[in-house]
C-alpha cells in the first residue's frame, strides 16, 4: 500500500476556485480502481493551505492516477492558483498495516 | 470532526526506539472514546521522518487525548529522540465530510 500526503498553498482570492476544481477531481479519483481513500482537508489555521491524504493499493495505481485525464486537467487548472509548488511525501504505514483500514467504508 | 496531521523528525539511531514507543501509544489511543483514527506512517524518502494522521470526534476528545497518561508518557519518552520540534496542523475536511469515512472499520 502506498500513502501520499500532499500540501497545497493557494493564492489569496482563489480558494473557492481551488476547492471547486479539487472537489471535481476528488470525485473522479474515488472511481479509480486502486484508490483506497482521498481525504481533502483545509487548514483551520490558514484557509489557503490544504492537505491531500491519499492511499492506493500499489505504485501502479498511483501511476494510473497521475496519467488519468482527471489529474492532468486538475493539475493544469489549479497551476495558476498555487502560491508555491505542492509538496508531496510518500509514506508507508507503521500502524495499522492492513489496507482495509485505509479504505473508505 | 477534528483532523490533525503531525510530522515528527527523529534523530538518527533512535528510529527503532521511537517506533516501539509510538506503537504502544498508538494502541492506547485507539481505545480512547473520541478517537476515530490514528495512522502512524513512516516516510519512504527519509526513514527518520514520520506522520501521525489523527481524527477525533470533537475538540473535547483531543483535549482528553492530550491529558491522557499514554500521551504524557509518550511525549516525555520520545522528547530526547526528536531531531526538531514536531509540527502539527489542525484540519477540517472538505471531502468527504462524514465522520464515518474517517473511522476505522
Amino acid at each position: 500500500m502506498k500513502i501520499s500526503a500532499v500540501t497545497a498553498h493557494v493564492k489569496e482570492g482563489f480558494v473557492d476556485d481551488f476547492i471547486a476544481a479539487t472537489l471535481k477531481h476528488h470525485a473522479n479519483t474515488l472511481k479509480e480502481k486502486g484508490n483506497l481513500r482521498f481525504d481533502f482537508l483545509q487548514s483551520r489555521k490558514d484557509p489557503t493551505r490544504f492537505l491531500f491524504y491519499e492511499a492506493y493499493e500499489s505504485e501502479a495505481d498511483i501511476e494510473f492516477h497521475r496519467q488519468a485525464d482527471s489529474y492532468l486537467t486538475w493539475r493544469d487548472t489549479v497551476e495558476k492558483w498555487m502560491a508555491e509548488p505542492r509538496q508531496g511525501t510518500p509514506y508507508k504505514p507503521v500502524a495499522p498495516l492492513e489496507s482495509r483500514m485505509y479504505r473508505y467504508p
